[in-house]
C-alpha cells in the first residue's frame, strides 16, 4: 500500500519503518521540502522511502498516517490541503500535549472535545480512526516486546470500514484481533487522549515507558 | 479503627461494609441526620454501624472515606467540618463526573486541576489520599473476583505516611503491594480522575464494568 507518514520526529520514524518492513512504500511529509530527518529516514531505507511537503505525502498515500505533534496537527493537516486527503484514512495517532507551561503537559483540548474529533471536523470527507495513542512509539509496531504481546490497545471513529483497514494494519505490527478494542465513534478518542495524564504519571512513578494496560475481567 | 464513610449511595454501602467485615467501626454520614439509606445501612449491619450528618461521621472517624459524588464532594466536606476533618486522612474514592449535559458525563474539573486537588486546597490541615476511584466498586473491595486479584490500582498524596496508612487498608481489601501503585503527589490524581472517560467507553463497548486494567512491562 502506498502509505503518508506525516511527521519526522521519532513516532513517525517508528512507524515509517514498520510499514516499509512491511512491505509498504512509504512518502514521509513534513512542513518544507529536504527536512533533514526525513532526508536521514530516506537514506535509512534506501530507495524504499520519499520524503516531500506534507501535500506532497498526503497526495502520495492511499492511507495517512499523522505522527504530528499534537498541538500542530491541524495546521500541519491543513498544509497537506483537504483535497489530498479526501476519502482517505487519516489514522491519528498523536496527543494534543501542550508543553507550554512546562512539565508535565496539559492537554491543549480535552473532556468535551478531542483531537481526533477536531481533525474529523475540519476534514468531513476523510475518514479519522484515532489509534496507538496510548503508548510508547516503540510498542505500537512491536506488542511482542512486552507481556508476550499480550495487552490492549484502542480504535475510535466513525467509519466501521475504515476502522476495520486499520484494525488490518494493527494486526500485521503484531497485536491479537482480542486485544484490539473498537472503543465505538470519534468521540471516544477524549476517552484515550486523556489517559495520557496517566500513562505519563505511571511512566514517572516506574521510570518505565516501554509499558502498556491490559484490560483484565 | 474508627471509620466515617460520607456517602450513602452503592460505593459508601459496598466500602463501609467492607470495613465493617474487617471488624473496623464504621459511622456512615449523609446530608441530613435520618437518612433512609444511611438507616437501612445500620440496620443491616445491626449494630456494627451508625449514622449521622456529614459532621457527625467526621467527628467520629479517625479516617474519611469520601464516597460523595464528586460534583458534590466539597460541599459535603465543607458541612463535614474542617475540624472534623484536621490532621485526618481523607480518602478520595469520587470522580467528579458532571452528568448535567447528559450521558457520557464530562469532568467538572480536570486537565490543570482535579477534585482531589480542591479538597487538599480546601483542607490544608487533612492528609487527602485519592485512590480507587479506576474501578466500579465491586472491584475496589474485592478485587479476586478478576483475574486472581492480579491487576493495577494507584494512590496519589503529598502526605507519605498517610498514603501508607490507605495502601494497608487496601491490602486488607486483597490488594496485593505489587499492585498498588503510589503515583506521586496530589497533582497526579488528575490522571485517575481523567482516565475515567475511557473507563465509561471500555464499559460501553464490552458491557461488562467488572474490568480493570493491569499495567504490564
Amino acid at each position: 500500500m502506498k502509505i503518508a507518514v506525516l511527521g519526522t520526529g521519532m513516532v513517525g520514524d517508528t512507524i515509517g519503518s514498520k510499514l516499509i518492513e512491511l512491505g509498504h512504500t512509504v512518502m514521509m511529509g513534513s512542513r518544507t521540502r529536504g527536512s533533514e530527518k526525513a532526508k536521514t529516514f530516506v537514506e535509512k531505507h534506501n530507495g524504499k522511502a520519499t520524503s516531500g511537503t506534507f501535500a506532497d505525502a498526503a497526495a502520495f498515500g492511499d492511507i495517512i498516517f499523522n505522527c504530528t505533534a499534537g498541538v500542530a496537527s491541524l495546521e500541519a493537516l491543513k498544509m497537506a490541503g483537504e483535497n489530498n486527503l479526501r476519502e482517505k484514512i487519516i489514522v491519528d495517532i498523536a496527543n494534543p500535549l501542550d508543553f507550554s507551561k512546562g512539565i508535565p503537559p496539559s492537554l491543549a483540548m480535552c473532556n468535551t472535545n478531542s483531537l481526533s474529533e477536531e481533525i474529523q471536523k475540519a476534514f468531513p470527507h476523510s475518514k479519522v480512526v484515532k489509534a496507538l495513542n496510548t503508548m510508547w512509539c516503540g510498542l505500537m509496531v512491536n506488542p511482542g516486546m512486552i507481556n508476550g504481546g499480550d495487552h490492549s490497545t484502542f480504535v475510535s471513529g466513525n467509519d466501521p470500514g475504515a476502522k476495520d483497514e486499520v484494525k488490518q494494519i494493527l494486526k500485521s505490527f503484531g497485536w491479537a484481533e482480542d486485544n484490539i478494542l473498537d472503543l465505538g465513534d470519534i468521540t471516544t478518542a477524549r476517552g484515550t487522549e486523556m489517559y495520557l495524564p496517566i500513562w505519563l504519571s505511571i511512566y514517572g512513578a516506574t521510570n518505565n515507558g516501554a509499558f502498556n494496560i491490559k484490560i483484565v475481567s
